[in-house]
Order: C-alpha cells, then structure tokens, then sequence
C-alpha cells in the first residue's frame, strides 16, 4: 500500500490569529534529540521553562507551567480546577472565547451567568461590580485580548473589584501574553492560562497557565475531585515540583523544548522592548490600512496590537482577497468570526511575524488584491504611508 | 537578566517505558515550518494522517484522530465521550493503567466496579464474563499491554462477551499500537486511545484515538454534554472531517508534522515486518538476561516484546544500576511502579529502539554495571548468548 510523501510544507507568511511565525532558533529546538520525561535534563528543562514562564506572566506564583495541550486546554485547566459543581461563576462575553468560557464552566457544573457586549466591545469596571453584586460569583472570567475580534480589555482595575466581593479572576492572556504587559501579581490575576503560538511565536501544542496563592487556596479547600483527571492541577504540580517530581503523566518533551527556545528568546529581546515593538509596527500598519480607507473594527484604544481586527471595504470579495493573498505571496490573514464573518478581516503581527517586513509586504500584497478585483485605490499610497510612519 | 543556555539535549538511548528513540526523519518533521492550523496543506496532512492511523489501528472506522495531548488525554478522551453521569462502568485493573482508568471513569460519573488481578497477571475471558453478568456495565475497559507491568491482555475472545452484554469495549493500547497487531475491527473493540511515543516512535504529545460505528452511536445519543469542552468528540471530529472543518482549537500543527512521518516510517517497513522485528530483539534480550540469571517478571506467553519487566537480582542495587547506565552509557531503562518498584526494570524495545544493536549494547553495558557492584556473573556471557540467537 502506498503511503503519502514526506512532510514539506509551503513557507507561509503567518499573518493570521495565529499560529504566528516561528524562529528558526524554536524550530530547531523542537528537533532536539528526545530524553525521557524524568531524565535529569528534562527536569532542569522544565524548571527552566517554570522560571521564564514566571518572567513573561510577571508573576511569583510558584504553580505556574505549561499545560500539556493547546491554549483550550488551559481554559479547561483553570475553569475546572477553580470549580465544583453548583459553584457560581460570572462570564463576560464579548466574542467567541469568552462564550467558550461559558460553555466549559456549565460543563464544569457551575451555575454561569454572564453579561454580553458586543463583538469588538469591552467591559467597564463598573458593568462588572455590578453584575459581581447581582450574582455573588465564586468566579470571575474574562478574556484580555479577544482573539476572535481584536479587542483588549483593561484589566488594572477588575481584580480589587472582584476580590473586593470574595472572589477569584480568571484570564484568558492567549493572545496578549508576550505582546503587551500581562501583570499577573500587579494587576491580581488569579488563574490565567496562555497559548505559545501566539505572541510567543512557538508551535501550538502547549498552554501556559498561573495560579496565585489565593486560587491554590480554593484548589486545595475542595470537597470533590477535579472533573478532568488530565489537568487535574493538584496532581499535575507535583510533576512539576521540584521537591516531589511524581509522575503523572509523559510531558510533550519536544513541544517544551519548543517553548523553552520562544521564551529565552523573548526574555532575551525583553518585554519592554517587544511590546514597543508590536505597539510600533501596529501603528504603522494601521497609518497604511488608513490609506486605503481601511478602518478599524474596534474603537481607538481598545485595538491589539498584535491581532488587527478591520472593516473589509464594500464591494471587496473576502474569500478571495484571503486567497489570493494565501496562494500568490504565502501570507495567511485570519476570516472573521461570528457576527464578524464577512465583515473583517484579521491580521495578525503577533511574535515573530511584527515586523515592518510582513507590514510593508502585507500593505503591498493587499493592494494588488484590491487592483485585481477592480477596487479604486490610490496605487502604492499604502506603502508610502507606513514608510513615512516608520521615518517619523 | 540572564536567560538559560540553549536547548542541548544529552543523547540518551530511550530503552525505559517511552519515550522511545526517535528517527531522524521524525524530528525533521517536527522542525518543518508552521502553516496555519486551517490551510490547505496541514487539512491535507490531518487527512493522510488519519489515513495511516487507520490502517495502523487496523480499522475502518471513520472517526479515527489524533487528539492534541498526550496518551492520559486520549484515555480521558475514550472515557468522557461514552460515560454519561451514573452510567455504570467495568474496568479491568492489573496495573497503574487500569488504576488510573478506574479514576478517570469516576471523575466522569460513572458508578465504577473493577475486577483485579497482581500486577504481571492477565484476565481470562470467564472472569470478565462474570464480572459482566454481575455489573450489566455499559461499558468496559481493559489495557491491551500495561506499560507498568509488561503484561500482555490477549483480547480477542473479550469483544463478544461485551458485545453480547450490550457493552462497549475501551481499550488502551498506549504501548502495543506499532509493537504488536492490534487488530480494531477484527476483534470488534469500540474506543481505542494509544500514545505516539511508545513503538511510533513519535515524540509525546498527541494520543491516537479510533471510535467504532456502535461508540458513535452511544455519544450521539447522550443526554448530557460531554464534560470535557476540550475532549468533546462531537465538535473535534468536525474539525477532523473533511466534509466540515469547523474550527474547534488550533491543533499542534508540529506534532501532527511528526506523528505523519513516524506513521510514515512504519507503514513503509509494514506492519507484520515491524511486529516481528519486536518479537526478534525481546526474544533476543531475554535470552541474554537468561544467560545472567535474569528472569521476567510476567509469565511466559503473556510477556510484551516492546517492555521487558525482568526481576532485579537479588543484592543489586537498583537505582546504581540504573544511574550508572545513564550517566555511564546514555542508557535510559524504567524503573518497578507500583509493587513492583525496586524489584523490576522496565527495558524498554519499542519502535525505533527495538534493534539488534541496543540489544547488544544493552546486555554489554549491564553485565558492566553488574560487575561495577561486585556482582558475579559469567562475563560475556549475556552477549554471547544473544548474538547465538540472532545467528540461530
């Protein structure tokens, strides 16, 4: 029987909600020679990783590690541990993963209840005191940076309110986390999980997660097991610890040499310097899209920087606009989600790919796109823009 | 601040209970570049290695995938997708294995019996019939080869005892899947999770997983939600499907890279090949062990060929030995869990590893350690041996 041809991939530009592009640098430390999941190097790996991990999220926490699935799985780890049934949790949507957060609380058995704003909308600190007030919520979720419509959710001023009525924050930081400040121990985060292929620009395959004091308080306090034997954290720590090491389950040794690579190099450029270095390229990106009449989907301080959510002009085919751009120049840029499908388009410069190579190559890319469907643009006007913004 | 040295792994040989060695090909894979989790090629890559596991699993069944964490998750995946909550559920423990299976289906709901059997024994058809007859479970589980034990559960005489019950079989092949046939539709098991480091020789991270038509019956007639937004086969398999793709979670496009080019590699020698290749070096070992005196601590008959448990000689210090073959010859071996610890090895020939040169390697670097602890044994004796059988 015939089997298929050897992987070999085509070279994309990564430009969508992620994954991001990847270092040569990670790449090569996924193809490190595997060492067993108690090895002594292994262990060293991953107290190494613990410790960067730290570093990013800006946080002592001890419990902080990365989850052996993807950025869901982290979700899944911080709502079920922090659960039990019949516990009230308060959920704020406002795109796709705060609704995802919704479902997996009700599966966790919590009573949910939510408040809503629309796609591309965040929530003010008062909305969230009063819905705290209304619904008494052992937990509280919401998203820091919504993957699905660009929006950012100030932060700073939640945790004092929600600890204020005797609760814990949780934090979806999936798609901030490595791309703008995410204070974990600042701001008082409680449980916040991460995905690596994101602003982290590793593979997806891991999901960093923190617990502060406070929430491994209510872990440890729990009358029943933790739904999920997989994340169950009480278990998955003493894997982790450095004083117990007990197996629990094999650890994805080459995803965490992935991972130990994004974060050195991150820590190595420094968080400063990388938020100013997405901040930076997302301007100049958006001085070219303001060019061509292209407007933003979020309102003016509330945008990522790392995930571009933006109005597709009337008359232009999305599909094909994202095709071509996929099938002549490599570039994939993310469709719309929910209410958005058909309305925006995503583009992301998350990682590795915020450069003003992949802005000024995506501005040009895009008018050719536009030409060759006819659309009216001011030919090269794009370009000249976001060169002028990077002169300045 | 000053971030760690490089990721640079010692070379160890992977002969514990896995990982295993890795080809070369493998982690090549593992470092070709990203492309999104939707493009038309990793859609493409899903579909041919959903191809090659099946004719692995040696199934047709349709929902046959790889679930993105390790092979715990691919239990815990088997598990939360057929139990609802007060379904009642068999499982067979003789071993960690069976054990945690057993924590699983509680921590899904399910009113859980067991029937036991010593770590290193296996269960005979008639005792699961009458432990059938006295639970009327919905669905029973077994381990196909306990990777604590080295115990071999032959299974095929068991489906029709389950079937006949109205029950579903779930089954782990964690470390027999590539190693030993594992026949899916022939013997008429339901749900079947493996891992990909064992004899696929892939690194850890994705768990295989294959659900007959009869289990997809069951979960598309559930009352409840699955618990697991994470593991819930209901929307992963569209995202498997060619006919739907909707997005569910960004999969660990890297690992899937990996696990294509180990299933690759195995389809390429052929399934009856490599399982004979297995057969050859654990008959190889044994007798070289038994020109040491070294005996195995699982009958005769029921012994796994890609995990040697051989009783640790009276006098010998266990942990020196194992030490002194990995700082001394990069040798990694597994040490007893359970009751079986500090009175087994786990050695393991799994995938890649099962060859005649760790074989020999192996025998030669412990009679080394052997002699290292004053140990008398008939020097050259082991090798000897082996190499008369592979000459025989």
């Amino acid at each position: 029987m015939s089997t298929p041809q050897r992987i070999n991939p085509p070279r994309r530009i990564l430009m969508g909600p992620g994954p991001s592009d990847t270092h040569p640098n990670v790449l090569s430390a996924l193809a490190a020679p595997t060492v067993g999941h108690l090895d002594p190097y292994f262990l060293k790996t991953m107290n190494e990783v613990q410790d960067m991990l730290r570093q990013v999220f800006q946080t002592a926490n001890e419990l902080t590690i990365a989850v052996s699935g993807t950025g869901s799985s982290g979700m899944e780890a911080c709502v079920v541990n922090l659960i039990e049934p019949g516990d009230r949790m308060l959920v704020c949507v406002n795109g796709v993963f705060g609704g995802r957060m919704q479902d997996v609380a009700g599966r966790a058995g919590a009573q949910v209840s939510t408040i809503e704003r629309a796609f591309g909308e965040v929530f003010t600190p008062d909305e969230i005191a009063a819905a705290i007030r209304e619904h008494s919520p052992k937990v509280v979720g919401i998203v820091h940076a919504e993957t699905s419509t660009g929006a950012l959710q100030p932060l700073d001023e939640i945790a004092s309110i929600v600890h204020d009525a005797g609760a814990l924050l949780l934090v979806d930081c999936v798609t901030s986390l490595g791309g703008v400040p995410v204070k974990v121990d600042d701001w008082g985060l409680d449980a916040v999980y991460s995905g690596t292929q994101k602003c982290l620009s590793c593979p997806p395959g891991l999901a960093p997660v923190t617990f502060s004091p406070r929430a491994i308080e209510v872990m440890e306090s729990r009358q029943s097991k933790v739904a999920s034997w997989y994340l169950d954290m009480s278990m998955v720590r003493n894997y982790w610890s450095d004083s117990s090491r007990a197996y629990h389950h094999t650890a994805p040794i080459n995803m965490n040499y992935g991972l130990h690579e994004a974060l050195r190099l991150a820590l190595e450029e420094g968080l400063e310097v990388r938020f100013a270095r997405h901040q930076r390229n997302h301007q100049a990106l958006k001085t070219g899209l303001a060019a061509l009449g292209i407007a933003y989907a979020v309102a003016e301080g509330q945008q990522l920087p790392m995930l571009n959510a933006v109005q597709i002009p009337d008359g232009v085919d999305d599909a094909a606009v994202r095709s071509r751009l996929l099938n002549e120049f490599g570039i994939e840029i993310g469709a719309g989600l929910g209410p958005m499908k058909g309305k925006t388009w995503r583009i992301g410069l998350m990682g590795e790919a915020s450069t003003s190579r992949n802005v000024l190559l995506f501005l040009a890319a895009l008018e050719n796109c536009l030409s060759a469907q006819g659309v009216a643009i001011n030919a090269g006007s794009s370009v000249a823009a976001a060169n002028g913004f990077y002169a300045s």
